[in-house]
């Protein structure tokens, strides 16, 4: 077992750590720690929301969980002599759940997965499911399942959701100036086009006084993917990848955390993959002005590994960028596509006994592929969910008898 | 070898075969043969084009492309007993280009891809690459080469990118509306936001008179995707696949072709598979009332195949919803952000020596992955490129020294 | 579609071809064609017993075979500046069964399994099963059915069962010492232990006059795998593969035949792969001293392909180097320990109604994986079978309520 | 985290547990626990010689090992309710090396994989390497590494070489009789054919008096796999298998150990798996009549999980059953055959600078296939290894120029 440089005790806030994280990305927020290229350790985390959900049969926490907090992050780690232009080379050892615990706090053998109510942001098909939603998951090495979604059964492909290097001055005003702008097509939107830096709630890791005021003022929330890295939601950051992470300022900075259990691409109902706290093994490295050499400017470039589940058979819904409901059509619209498909996909589940939510919380959590399938034939692009029929105890496949619908009960609603 | 139900002769053009086939989706283009539930049969396909592209070392046929007359389909396949509501299972058991055939019409021993030139349509990425390219494949068994993209050898998905069954007058009524109203909202757009019907070079199968007038006047242009199958340009409906498609109309009149060699998820450059004419032997049978019990209504259900390549290794590409070039943000855009993620794979690869045009016809070519990574992640939407490192002939993984670039020629440019 | 450079026609024994094959090893049997290095061709091969089995419920033709005449193999193949100590690289392209055309004879649409007589050399579990037995498999794209084995649908991972390169003349008189020397100490056993040399039934190529005769009187039978390559049997030998022959004669003289449609691991019932006659693709090239660079000296080498079906659930038998019938224990005997998975395989499939001769066929001829377990264990080896349950139409794994016994008939028996 | 049934604690014998192990199969080792149908537990293991070898850069504690204690097992888990005759379903949860700890014991981050002195067993190529050889390997993850073979890095397959129910009286006679009459053959033979029950170094369990002096004057070795399960050392046993074990006494009584994090099939250097202690999680529950219902009478039947390494591209090894040193002929030898495919695939790799004790360490520790291929044609039966190529940090390919022979040193010597 690796050094564990960034700790976190479960039954605590991350504020209330040894050395706390953050929530925000912002240059000044101090390394909690310096690693060498070369090294190999562990970090801890926290469950994306510092733990405001709980192992019960309520939605109630997911409806008013307080999201200026979000994602409590652990880091930064600092690298030594990595300088801005340079690749941070970070390798995904192992991660998983607390290790050796069991308990109340999520990651301690069990993690969530919940559907967001539309006045608290929604998920991906929020016109559809406006209301909050939740099933509790307990892991059974690297399988789970949930009293909440029974006659499911899936092998985890274990990843944090979020990690990325700080930002320099420079990017992070790039992004305040493109996101405001972006708000400012639609201000009162509900649920929101983005979300500007916001003071309340802000952990700014070590930092005090007037740098945690700025960190507070201008740190950009952690909700989106951008050139750091951040929030990836990619499924496939499991053990054995390697992430190649633009450096953007001295040391790195490197932070992370939203451990999941498993994901479907797309994590479509937004908290949809099992959330956990827990752990991550790494090792890093560096390629000196490796950004140039490689041209890897925008984003960081991974290679997955080599130990994800094997699912060899899958039943795959398609979808393409008409809105069905008034039958009008968006061009080349890879977003409505795909919400089409899986629209299609829990349609499909319904006809088994699934509820639309319990078919919503399968396509979030279960280790589903999201495709680009034509995106050049206008108007309309094509996308498609693969389902593996594995993870259902049930053939689920169309025959000539029709399906079986089974009841099935429901996720944990709110009351 | 199963039957063949519907044969082409690759020396001449669709309109001249014993049976002419179709290029517009309509319900009243006759059945060109009968088969029944339980039949095993093939069908051969010309090229999308109907022939338009040599094997040549120019792109002026790619230019000069007359796409009123595309794709030109083999069929329709009328099934006894099919009605509308039930499910059409059609299993594709093989296909692949022209058998027994070396030659200079397409499918015989080679196929092309090709940039289409933004004034025709363009493709993914017209913005950056406005003009017209080529590159031409050779087949060996399950893999091709092309000598205008040295260094690259793959095993192909192969598939058909267009299959679908004919629409009820009530359905294509729809898609015109729809359509015309899409249209109708940037009229002169260059290229277009759609194609409405269009007399100019439709081959209305065996019909005439009337019905033929019919056809040419409302048909649906055969380009995208839709509720009855069509254009998916989904890699993944390859041998051993089993497709359910809705039932529309009696009989159900199943029709395709558009054959890809390979093609990468998206298709991004158009007619960025490698085109082919070919053969496809298919089993079909139906599941009545499928559409209903099952839930299947918006578009066709599939299963794929379990003799893909197997690929272990990629080299990963993101893509966020932010324009680079003016920093400007789109919300959660799907479509944007798997083009920026391609738009990265391309600049590596120019790092390695590859042009951009050859790196655009890799990604369309090669059996890449598009996945969907987050679309909850306000604003950003996070698609990503698979890129199987096995199909260059040199290792492009990032390492300490910097890639070696190479110089690897050029694609067919027009002159 | 490469050239052809060794022809047949199916419906005329391999004597009778434009240039005939051979059904020997030898040194002096002339090349049939010459080719260069870097070379892409197609070779057409009969099925191996030169079409004594039939399309038919019988299996008459199983138990009366002339195997004097086996195996009936293409070529040779003369390759322009092989010479002894070279690595001969072959790259299988593609290969199938006899293309574009379905008839009488095997390998046109179908093929056909069979369990040898004790009598006539029996297979792997001929004290268990002594008789003839077969079965005829029909063809569907890359997957085959039988009605002779109702419930099974498996996609063949489709290879030549032999290939091999010319022996020198030491070579080929130290394969006849070391197999007489063999055969010397059981000479009367049945089944023989080995094959020596015979006349009778010889085909030399186009060898004429002594040449034919010391072909007949020294040839090498053309059964076991030897330092040639030889009747490898390895299923994995398949489109995509790369083998690495060494290079005996100049020239290297490779010939080849015995395709099989489908193949389990040890072809336990002997003509227990899938027969067929048909084509292979393939190009050759050149590791000029490759042996010794290599240090590739008594056996091919050889890379499997990326195309091999995906099944990734199996029920894995085991078996140990004990003989249950009498309780005896032989010593590391893997022979042993993969016969006894064998038959703990065939008992589980008889719970379901599989007859005995069925379940032998079964593990014959379905892509079932052979795995040596232990052989450090003293004193029991420990090996076993992998059978994919997905070539099942039910569901076989162990469950609470017990199999599911269905009446399956029987495959061909004699009459 | 799951209930620990049985606790180890690494810096003790097993002797000195708070419970004891056993080192002897017998019906009449207590059951140190009860568990019921349905639970979820944890076992913890003692690596198999119960600590003798060390994490240093000497053979000597393997060539000096005192191997009549070994292996030390967890367990007997009794399971309520089980009767001889039922199938007992073991899920294996997850298992890995010691939890959380770094130290000087076998598990807690290293392991170690040796070759066996002659005198003291050897392994499968003993006459090849009669000396006693050592290298150890860090954990990383899924992934090691050993300092003493530089340039191979690979994911384990992690998995218990040893688990298996007791047997009943009647069983456990059976084999002291079968092995008794093979010793008897070649009673002085070095090494011996089997080994025969041993009171020295015996441990019952918590069996005292009369009871533990029968256990030791009667109880069978733990090295070879028997009809109870026991020493299989198959390396997909790993997480997410389900393993059917005969039920031979009441309460089952099932004891393991002998944990591996990594080996290749065969695991032909004796104890050529990298060894180590560790923890295992499983599920276990009971189909009742099970062993008559299936016909699972001689042998355990199981499944392998689906979170196996995927590795894509294999350098595979082909050995035949003759003695190349003399060129004697054996008849259908796997046994042979597959010591020819290692001996092949050993002399290959020391062209690229590797010494035969590395590259034999290397198919011992490696997640290498073993492959029957042809069993049935006399007299050569034909095995293979399939090697993957991704764990070496070089291409090992065959290609035109040779292979880069590189000094890597060597693995522990003895003094």
């Amino acid at each position: 077992m690796p050094e564990v440089v960034f700790t976190v005790e479960q039954a605590k806030s991350m504020r209330d750590q040894r050395v706390p994280g953050h929530n925000r990305w912002h240059p000044d927020i101090p390394p909690a720690v310096m690693v060498k290229p070369g090294d190999t350790f562990r970090i801890e985390c926290k469950e994306w929301t510092d733990g405001q959900i709980g192992n019960n049969d309520s939605a109630n926490d997911v409806r008013d969980v307080d999201l200026d907090v979000a994602h409590m992050l652990s880091g930064p780690i600092g690298v030594e002599g990595a300088e801005p232009g340079d690749l941070l080379i970070v390798d995904i050892l192992d991660l998983g759940p607390v290790p050796q615990e069991v308990g109340e706090h999520c990651g301690q053998g069990w993690g969530y997965s919940g559907i967001f109510a539309k006045v608290n942001g929604g998920g991906f098909l929020t016109d559809y499911f406006p209301d909050a939603y939740k099933a509790v998951w307990d892991f059974q090495g690297q399988q789970c399942t949930s009293r909440h979604v029974p006659g499911v059964r899936m092998t985890g492909i274990t990843h944090p959701g979020l990690f990325g290097t700080a930002p320099s001055p420079d990017l992070l005003a790039s992004w305040n100036q493109r996101e405001r702008a972006l708000i400012a097509t639609d201000p009162d939107r509900v649920p929101p086009l983005a979300l500007p830096p916001l003071a309340n709630g802000v952990l700014p890791g070590t930092a005090t006084g007037a740098a945690a005021e700025a960190i507070g003022r201008d740190g950009a929330r952690t909700v989106p993917a951008r050139e750091n890295g951040g929030n990836h939601d990619i499924k496939n950051f499991t053990r054995g990848s390697r992430i190649f992470y633009p450096v953007h300022v001295p040391g790195a900075l490197l932070s992370g955390g939203d451990l999941h259990f498993s994901q479907g691409d797309g994590e479509i109902n937004f908290c949809g993959a099992i959330e956990m706290g827990g752990f991550i093994d790494m090792h890093v490295d560096l390629i000196k002005g490796g950004m140039e050499k490689y041209a890897i400017r925008n984003n960081p470039v991974f290679m997955p590994g080599n130990v994800e589940p094997r699912y060899s058979e899958f039943l795959t819904f398609i979808g393409i960028s008409v809105d069905h409901r008034d039958n009008s059509n968006a061009y080349m619209d890879a977003t409505l596509a795909y919400r089409n498909a899986c629209l299609n996909a829990i349609d499909y589940l319904k006809q088994w006994g699934y509820t639309g939510e319990q078919g919503y919380l399968i396509l979030g959590t279960a280790p589903i592929e999201g495709r680009i399938g034509g995106v050049v034939d206008i108007p309309n692009a094509c996308c498609s969910v693969f389902l593996p029929t594995a993870i259902f105890d049930t053939d689920i496949r169309p025959n000539a008898e029709g399906p079986r619908r089974t009841d099935r009960g429901q996720v944990c609603v709110t009351s």
